[in-house]
């Protein structure tokens, strides 16, 4: 307690107040333990936590500012703001009509020699000025903090020309100034070859090292560099080769990893000390154990599996079982998974990758920030720390998955304001 | 066009103006005309549609009265508001404790035991005071007008006591008369055999027919009688006693059917001409046939499969091929499902019944409105109907099943009232 911080805001009266404390990140049984207090406060000075306990502990020894807004929380819980570590939210146009074409049984290949797939955002998003990227872009961001979350990592990778990558990473950084939302920069320009080198991968491999990397390092647009690493697309080798001048000018690197097909890119993402590889569905045993020695964190995107209509999910348990460190996400994009709500991913992992309520919280609050290399700042509810958090409109934070497809957010706080204010909006919590 | 009715509430400049204008219901190929009209408007006298067509048509028919709304829908898409044919909103407690011991592998059977399933409803309705239980109810109501659902068929069958079952029906009652959301009655006192009979299972069935229906029929609180016509609950036989004495009470039929098991409840349900069969997961080709010799709506619940962790979905195809009249609800209900988004359930129509946009809209709009005999009200967007219907913040319908987990509504409009008015969240139209 730091006596001589007086209080802007306090939340009393919290049913469940999960702050996460414990180890960081949460590996095995460790991400049953979600730090839970219940009839707890959280007292914030400005935009920092100064006492998260019991609220007469809490409450004891506060002292309020003039000004400080006291909030009744009813029994409801609280958690840490949700951290969501995989998007693509920098995108021109929607594509449903691709949607449609698979739930007519189009195949993905079928879609993408129609002129779909990641070819078709980047042809739109070429054609886009930055005031219509920023906007479209400003009200995922919205949606994305009236579901409870208050930091992402965004990607650029639709637009795979210097300029237009570039553009796509000054769209995030402004947004990173202007909205509430942090935002934490991936550069993804090796996301797909464009069609003006499709007979000259080679020549663009060179592009994105000799001439996109460079310009983003020296821009300091990227904290980190991603890759479509997939059979077809850019396979092991180009993968090292890229990730490597990646790494020499100084980002920290991301896999998209063996999502639709086993090539060894898990293994790949642990040998190079990635942060992180992503979607997982078709790791093999090797790759789990690779990425339990590294700590590299597996990113899990049950959401794409879902909305492509697929059955087959990521190995959920089975990493866990040989101590992956896990998280969540979205995986928001245009393309195969178009939605912004993390609560509803939530409910994805108790219903196909088995995680219970409190394991999927924490891959998406400590383990997520964790994989973002924020745990200093978010991720948990402790003094000292940011104070970004999600009060619910629910009495057991296992309503969390089983409440699905719903908004259950009542109040969204990002460092210390109050963002989001929903109505109530008729939970029958009783 | 009534050209006396002055204009109270008029919408133009909508993008894509779904009137549901043809045949009713719809069947086939005729699910996928959804009497989509461009750049349309829709004009409105106090509760009544007067005027439906392109903007400049309606806008040079109407007499607006004096103090009329004028909304600008700036391209955006309006539907006939949603109705959702199958629920069970009256529940005292929510049950995730139960969801999460699914998703920690204990199968329903172990979970009933523990003294989960339905009968733990039953204990707690019983617990629960009218007021209380009203309250509860209230808000899921206000949660699914939230995702659009204007009218919902709601029954009872969590008391299992002819006092406890009159209870949430005159809750019913109540709720149709003060909440916006329009309700239909139904009793499904036949739901399960509570704990005081299960050594009498013939006795509760006795009850049932001589003691509730009778009570139910008196009062006249219930236009459907409903019925968990399944292996080891009501059999065919029961089944066949039961809803004889429920039709000749005056109560128009619907069936809980081969949702676990294939026991020929599609077959009964056509046979003793019910209004629908419901869930029908494991319905055998004889079944579907049935179904659409007699007519009888199939109401599809992939949203129990989902939550439930299932695989197995209703084969909604086949039925659509063989003409039955196909309708889709969230089931909203404590233990299997619970969910207040009927949008949601249109995204696992898609990803999972493989149904698209169009046979989706029909099926939650004009054939919804067949299966409660409520055609002449409400489904299309007709003169002399109902004005129910929602405002999306999307540009094309299809954006519906793809663009999921999240609430795309941006009004809704219940007799002509504006009940529902988002704030703009984020979709990033453009």
């Amino acid at each position: 307690m730091q006596a001589d911080k007086k209080i802007t805001l306090l939340i009393k009266n919290i049913g469940q107040l999960i702050t996460m404390d414990g180890p960081i990140p949460r590996v095995g049984d460790q991400m049953k333990d979600i730090g839970l207090i219940e009839d707890g406060a959280i007292a914030i000075s400005i935009d920092e936590i100064v006492s998260v306990g019991k609220s007469d502990e809490v409450e004891g020894q506060s002292t309020l500012a003039e000004n400080c807004t006291v909030i009744d929380a009813e029994g409801a819980v609280v958690t840490p703001g949700l951290i969501d570590p995989h998007t693509h939210p920098v995108f021109a146009k929607t594509r449903e009509k691709e949607f449609e074409m698979r739930t007519e049984g189009r195949s993905y290949m079928e879609i993408a020699e129609a002129g779909g797939g990641i070819r078709s955002s980047v042809r739109h998003l070429r054609e886009a000025s930055y005031a219509d990227l920023k906007n479209a872009t400003a009200e995922r961001l919205d949606r994305l903090l009236s579901y409870g979350v208050t930091t992402i990592e965004a990607k650029s990778g639709y637009g795979l020309s210097t300029e237009s990558e570039l553009q796509m990473l000054e769209v995030i950084a402004e947004l990173n100034e202007t909205h509430n939302i942090d935002l934490v920069p991936t550069f993804l320009g090796a996301h797909e070859v464009p069609d003006e080198y499709r007979d000259d991968r080679k020549g663009y491999e060179d592009l994105v090292i000799n001439e996109m990397i460079p310009a983003v390092a020296k821009k300091k647009l990227a904290e980190y560099a991603d890759i479509f690493c997939e059979k077809g697309v850019f396979e092991i080798e180009s993968s090292r080769r890229i990730m490597s001048a990646a790494k020499s000018a100084g980002m920290k690197l991301r896999f998209h990893a063996d999502e639709l097909a086993c090539i060894g890119a898990a293994e790949l993402a642990a040998d190079m000390g990635a942060a992180t590889a992503d979607h997982l569905v078709y790791i093999s045993d090797d790759g789990i154990k690779a990425m339990a020695r590294a700590g590299t964190v597996a990113v899990l995107l049950p959401g794409t599996t879902f909305s492509l209509g697929g059955s087959q999910y990521a190995p959920a348990r089975k990493m866990i079982d040989e101590g992956v460190v896990l998280s969540l996400s979205t995986d928001c994009n245009p393309g195969s998974s178009f939605t912004e709500s993390l609560p509803f991913i939530i409910t994805l992992a108790a219903v196909q990758l088995k995680l219970t309520a409190a394991e999927s919280i924490s891959a998406v609050t400590v383990n997520a920030a964790w994989s973002i290399d924020r745990s200093e700042m978010i991720g948990q509810l402790m003094p000292g720390m940011q104070a970004d958090f999600v009060l619910w409109d629910m009495a057991d934070y296992r309503e969390l998955p089983y409440h699905y497809g719903v908004n259950l957010v009542a109040k969204v706080v990002k460092k210390g304001k109050i963002v989001v204010n929903a109505q109530n909006n008729g939970n029958g919590r009783d």
